[in-house]
């Protein structure tokens, strides 16, 4: 989100804005040719919250310099490889109700050395980071959750590539119109991101609602729609989750057919 | 706290700090003769955590005119009327785990039309003033916890001052030594606040923990402690709560009057 950056921008930060390509992914050397001597942060998210791109993040550690490199891992903390090292990684933040924990709780790993201000003032709590009582009951079910999520991550990941490859290909070869949003490959295991005409787009929503799809599964699916101006397509987007099953997947895949006449 | 007063001043605002009387009570009169024409905002504890001295908040919300005025209500919140209107508040801050909620979350009451700036930018979640995906298990149960405490509240209020003052009347005849701190009526229900000599302080409050006092009746007792250096004496403070009984009381007074020699 690029509220923050447009605050800080008020306040007399100067920012920089990369732009993507059409699969959604960060150049490293777009990144490399834009760092100038005052540069004190690059921040970008490590897999996109829409259309699932995962950013060369390893890469943009290995070209950062001593520039402070922080990452929106949110997206990510399910699926990918959180080793801040060997990313090259100074600031990581997550939340905990995207890896099944409790919603009101995030986490911010802070390499050693590296210097941040606080945004909330007051009893000095968290060494003066983050003032406030701290929530014990919240922050013992984010930790635990990081850590089944940590622990069943390969396995989980695979399962949902395999689960989330047989959804998008069965779309591309069903259903002409439908078309792939972001990168091919490089996306997180739980994300399928198709755009339609904008009268399909809603009307698939619409009924993947009355069926109760999204309820009957858990939080194991979940549709929002973006509108393309230029194509007047807008793009759905599908996510799976830990209680995703092939037979969910296929009833979504006869609702998307039914839908779009396919 | 007076923590996000000193970064206001380190930008640049005036802050007056007022001085309270030896019962910690701040005078509306010193309200009134502190304000200025350039001053936007009143902000008075509505009763101290410490001492629990109650202040009179009705009477300076009657003489504010029309300078915002902010009551941080957290140890009032489960005794004392929160009628915002009829007090002249027009911001109130409290928490949930002060009565009785889960950790985590407070609340802001904003009268219409007070301007306020957001601390946390990003989504733009509750009209752009608290960014970030709202947690509805903490939000019900602050909800839930504020409608319990509201509905007994003068039966509460009303039980408690008298245990408190049972435990008062004892403390004070019985351990000479012990001096009460804070107004003698104008007071929490729930807050017996002491100084003893450092070593019965000390004493008191060791005691209190290996004979599990504070462990055997839940949150019902809390002790702090607190030098005042002029006299090198400590205060103590004994918090009651819900599960407070007569006996409790009486057990406490037991391991006061044994580390006092009363």
């Amino acid at each position: 989100l690029l509220a923050p950056c447009k605050v800080l921008e008020k306040r007399g930060f100067e920012i920089t804005y990369l732009k993507t390509g059409s699969d959604g992914i960060v150049s490293p050397l777009d990144v490399q040719k834009h760092l100038r001597k005052d540069t004190i942060l690059i921040s970008i998210i490590y897999a996109n919250n829409k259309i699932g791109t995962i950013q060369p993040i390893k890469e943009i550690g290995k070209i950062k310099g001593k520039v402070c490199f922080h990452t929106d891992a949110t997206q990510a903390t399910n699926f990918l490889n959180l080793k801040v090292e060997t990313l090259g990684i100074d600031l990581l933040t997550a939340n905990a109700h995207k890896i099944y924990g409790p919603k009101g709780i995030g986490v911010l790993y802070k390499k050693s050395g590296v210097q941040i201000m606080p945004q909330i003032f007051g009893g000095g709590h968290e060494e003066g980071l983050r003032s406030g009582t701290p929530s014990t009951p919240l922050i013992v079910g984010m930790a635990k959750s990081l850590e089944i999520a940590q622990n069943i991550k390969n396995e989980e990941s695979l399962r949902l590539c395999q689960l989330r490859d047989y959804f998008i290909d069965k779309v591309l070869k069903e259903i002409p119109i439908a078309k792939l949003n972001g990168h091919p490959m490089k996306r997180l295991p739980n994300n399928a991101n198709f755009s339609f005409l904008h009268a399909d787009a809603e009307s698939i929503i619409i009924k993947l609602d009355v069926l109760g799809v999204s309820a009957s599964s858990g939080s194991a699916c979940e549709a929002q729609y973006q509108k393309d101006k230029k194509e007047n397509r807008y793009s759905v987007r599908f996510s799976l989750g830990r209680q995703t099953n092939k037979k969910e997947i296929d009833e979504v895949l006869k609702v998307i057919k039914q839908c779009t006449n396919a």
